[in-house]
């Protein structure tokens, strides 16, 4: 195998590795061929990295061949030939005519590269239910290649980057200062009468210029920071009102370098919490700690789950959604990797360098409250990525 | 017809009319009802904004139904009902176990949701190639739903959208000040030696604080600048690379206000620009003149897109891409609306308060130069939205 030129963080060798581990589950699945849409696996196995996940595009990878293929719309090409480690004979553009068009689908182009590489009677997997492969690109494959057996994959290559690599802790061991910084910044500058846009104007500058050392990435999710009656809706993205006095932020952000984040929430209050908004910290803090005493390898991810709702069901608190999920390398709308989720149900067993975002938030009906940690599983038990203090941060006003 | 209370910058009027105008456009395409995914189209016809269009969420419009029903995870209810004209009896949140499940699979939610609004055995359209609606929604649908007949309703709720009412306009008109604030703000930062990250940073910051009167919104699409031979690359990201001399950086970035976007985009040169460059310069703003000499009502989309290559191929110029879409409300992963493209064989004709992006770039082997314009269709011809020099830009070193 032989790789192009390329700007990527990682060596040869781990592109290999990764691709080899992708085929033996492709393999163990029955799969010949599988097409990659989500931009994150894209990434993974060719290095590739744009804002080009607006339109159409792939990664081809099929046992029969030694190395990806990058599929992608013609004025991409060019990034493809910067950003990957494929040769020119394996990056290969459709024409701009596909684009938003009602009468050619890109996937029809595709379609066509598939059976140029022999493989359209094939037993093709597909990432049935991820961002960027629509249920219009399903059909048009069905219509395109009557003879190819297309399987949903789910998310296998998502599986294959659950456990990293050392180059992997590596970046996120940087970003997790980028993480420090950003929090640090938040926390310095919300107060009464701070515009909630200024805030976060300031939040993402601080994240993307990283350190003197190095620079940040953009996050796949912005930065958030439901304030007062809003902390009950842990999704909503800022305005341009000011931060009001006696109510209780949650700032969620993340530190990104080379697309591989570590996320952190705190809550901030401005005034004088009330004092079940104190002891919901107490409480969360507590929960944290018994929920990371029981993560290390071997455990399962219910686990980790129980012992955080065994710590806050103490207290009479309750919160039914998922504690946490694997996090790294990602790209907008989601730096959740979707594949290990910290809730009952999930037997996923840890293992190190499994990479998690620990997010034990409580959303009660007007207000909210969030502490979370970036951990990773050592051989031992766990480390957080981050060195911040674990607490309700309060601000008198 | 009766709403409850929201904070979005609509009026109620302002919604009827939206759901009037896509009720409209459902029954010339014989569609009892419709299921919403893209995020800007729920926005568009609830007023909802979150950054939740990670996990599985639609709004369900049908034409016997008074108001359209907003679906989504339980931990976001509570956004919709902060931020959606909706009563809480049209708010229905499904439970966490769903959310990146090997099990449960949300779709089967609002199957359930679609037969208590006795809609299970009618015509239901889907966004069958929007982002967020996946390949395995469609499949899990129609398994779950065996009676119904769902149709491809493509755009349909983005056409509603392509026409601007006033209060639209209003808030792209503050977009464009953003817009030209930060462009200003990242050609006076851009120099060599400067590192990408950092004028990402204060590109970001500028115009996430907007203006003393009002903030800024994140954009769909984060700040663009590939630089030197990347420059042929459109959508590659900022790496901490400091620019280089004798280099070009084509600077892509949108104002947003309400989710509002004006972009624009400009070539700076840090150097002595090559006479080709200076020349491609002058084709780019001659050509942009002669499309923008056309736009106006009654004309084609084509149109523009004729009078534009006409004038960049005098001069021996192709660009085969389209050169414009049409743009203003979103979310990631893309600002333009996949409705009108200005290519040489989209036949929409142009109406006053459309609104586009004009995106005239040239990209040849190893540079590129981009000089746009969003714009609106006037009763009698075209305007700008910004006021900005068109040229490229030189900064010597």
């Amino acid at each position: 195998m032989e790789f192009g030129r390329n700007n990527t963080p990682f060596d040869k060798a781990e592109f290999e590795a990764r691709l080899a581990r992708t085929k033996a589950r492709m393999a163990a699945a029955e799969l010949d061929a599988l097409i990659v849409c989500d931009p994150a696996n894209m990434n993974y196995l060719t290095g590739y990295d744009g804002w080009s996940f607006y339109v159409h595009q792939a990664v081809l990878v099929a046992l029969d061949l030694d190395r990806p293929v990058w599929f992608g719309r013609g004025q991409d090409v060019n990034g493809a030939r910067l950003t990957t480690i494929l040769p020119d004979a394996d990056i290969t553009g459709y024409s701009d005519d596909h684009v938003q068009s009602t009468t050619k689908h890109p996937m029809q182009a595709l379609a066509r590269l598939i059976e140029a590489r022999g493989l359209s009677a094939k037993r093709i997997g597909v990432e049935a239910d991820s961002y960027y492969f629509t249920a219009k690109s399903l059909d048009v494959l069905r219509q395109e290649l009557p003879n190819a057996r297309f399987e949903d994959a789910g998310v296998l290559v998502n599986w294959v980057r659950a456990v990293k690599s050392e180059a992997e802790i590596a970046l996120m061991t940087q970003a997790a200062r980028i993480t420090e910084k950003t929090m640090r910044k938040a926390i310095d500058m919300i107060g009464v009468g701070v515009r909630q846009c200024d805030l976060a104007a300031e939040i993402q500058a601080t994240a993307t210029r990283g350190t003197t050392e190095y620079g940040g990435d953009y996050p796949a999710i912005v930065p958030l920071m439901p304030t007062g009656v809003g902390t009950s809706c842990p999704h909503i993205t800022w305005l341009d009102e000011p931060f009001a006095a006696q109510a209780g932020t949650s700032i969620e952000i993340a530190g990104v370098r080379r697309r591989y984040h570590v996320p952190m929430t705190r809550t901030v209050y401005l005034g004088t919490p009330p004092e079940k908004m104190r002891n919901a910290a107490d409480v969360v803090v507590e929960g944290i700690a018994a929920a990371l005493a029981v993560a290390r390898p071997g455990a399962l991810a219910r686990d980790v789950h129980a012992a955080w709702t065994r710590a806050i069901e103490r207290h009479g608190l309750r919160k039914d959604s998922r504690c946490g999920y694997a996090v790294g390398l990602n790209y907008p709308p989601d730096w959740g990797e979707r594949t290990i989720s910290l809730r009952s149900t999930d037997e996923t067993v840890l293992e190190p360098d499994m990479t998690l975002h620990f997010m034990p938030g409580i959303w009660l009906d007007d207000w909210g409250i969030s502490i979370s940690e970036a951990i990773r599983i050592t051989p031992t038990g766990v480390a957080t990525f981050c060195d911040f203090p674990r607490q309700l941060f309060v601000k008198a006003c």
